[in-house]
């Protein structure tokens, strides 16, 4: 059995129950709260980070692009055409460099950010890093924004998914970060048409569906976050 | 031919050098200053981060962990016991957990602070970030660092080698990062006697060697850097 320790507003997390809803596989659900350094959460990834999977209670698999790897070793290499990692090591190493484009980069330099602003420093208290919302880091990452949405645009312009010609992970790490900023409304869709067209095309996906239902508790998403048309 | 772009003061790149030297490869380097952002060095990598690996000028490899999933499919699969990754997804996981903490975490908590007060900082110019140290950056890392030499401490204290009874990529991650604090001498190993057991094996093997002879301008090695049994 695989269970899932993870939280809403976590890009990997997202990226990681995606791969799993597109393999076929359930996982049972443990939101967690890594400000609140559960000695359970700390035993499992001393790292204190999300997510963490762990298959039949023995296994743990730490972070998203490692519970990634393990995925594809453990079920993508059986699934033929609907695999998210190509076949040839420099089409591996392309959509690789683009996950860790989304859960690296854009997440230190944007998603994190907003989240922890937005969303976290209302569930935290004062000795965890709680507090009032500090406007310069929002303006930053609002600013880093544009450069993301900008490079998506014009990946899903010059080729029909990120990473090359097949839908693989470097989509959903890309999907699952856009998909916490456009809850909180920080995307201005209009300025960039061929990142909206591709996230449309995965938004509608089976795969996608739970987000779309999900709410966090006292921070209501965009008006449009749930159409798939929008 | 395989051309690496890498700075000798990078973890991620010191890495990489290892691991090539332990499979046997020769790369042709290229020294690069992240800070001076080159167009040729953004062209290979927009991100603007160390290392590259370029494979028979047509295939470039971006990232420390990308560059170590290439070689392990393109060299390492074909080293039988040699092979720095296991063989098992559990055990892969786990090795790939552990290079994420020092190329990752460590490297954000403690490596790259020091490296960036204390090296590239006097190599800057002012508009590029240069100027003096900053006192309290330097303070908050070497305070980080001593959790992460405990940690060492205790992985080479329960373990064989890092990830377990294997010499693996997580050995090769760990050293890279630790050889540099090295140089700098901000290691203090009379604390952690089983960390210093354990990379005095590290720094005797053969791929290591060309570290030692290294120098970066203007900032001398610790005294023993260079020896062997120090």
């Amino acid at each position: 059995m695989l269970i899932l320790h993870h939280h809403p507003m976590s890009a990997a997390s997202r990226f990681v129950r995606l791969v799993l809803g597109e393999y076929g596989e359930r996982a049972e659900l443990v939101e967690e709260r890594p400000w609140e350094r559960r000695p359970e959460f700390l035993a499992l990834n001393p790292a204190a980070t999300l997510p963490i999977l762990t298959e039949d209670r023995s296994v743990s698999i730490v972070g998203g692009t490692v519970v990634a790897e393990y995925l594809d070793e453990t079920r993508g290499a059986f699934q033929r055409e609907r695999r998210l990692l190509a076949e040839k090591p420099a089409e591996r190493a392309e959509i690789r460099r683009l996950v860790e484009w989304f859960l690296g980069k854009m997440d230190a330099e944007v998603t994190r950010y907003l989240v922890r602003e937005r969303v976290f420093k209302r569930e935290m208290r004062s000795n965890e890093g709680g507090g009032a919302p500090d406007a310069s880091a929002i303006r930053a990452a609002r600013t880093n924004l544009k450069n993301h949405m900008r490079y998506i645009g014009w990946l899903a312009e010059s080729r029909n998914w990120l990473s090359g010609p097949r839908l693989s992970y470097a989509d959903f790490a890309g999907a699952a970060a856009v998909s916490i900023l456009d809850y909180l409304g920080e995307v201005a869709w209009e300025e960039e048409p061929a990142a909206k067209e591709w996230y449309m095309r995965i938004k509608s996906r089976p795969s996608f569906r739970p987000f779309l239902a999900e709410r966090v508790r006292g921070v209501p998403p965009a008006a449009h976050y749930a159409e798939l048309d929008f």
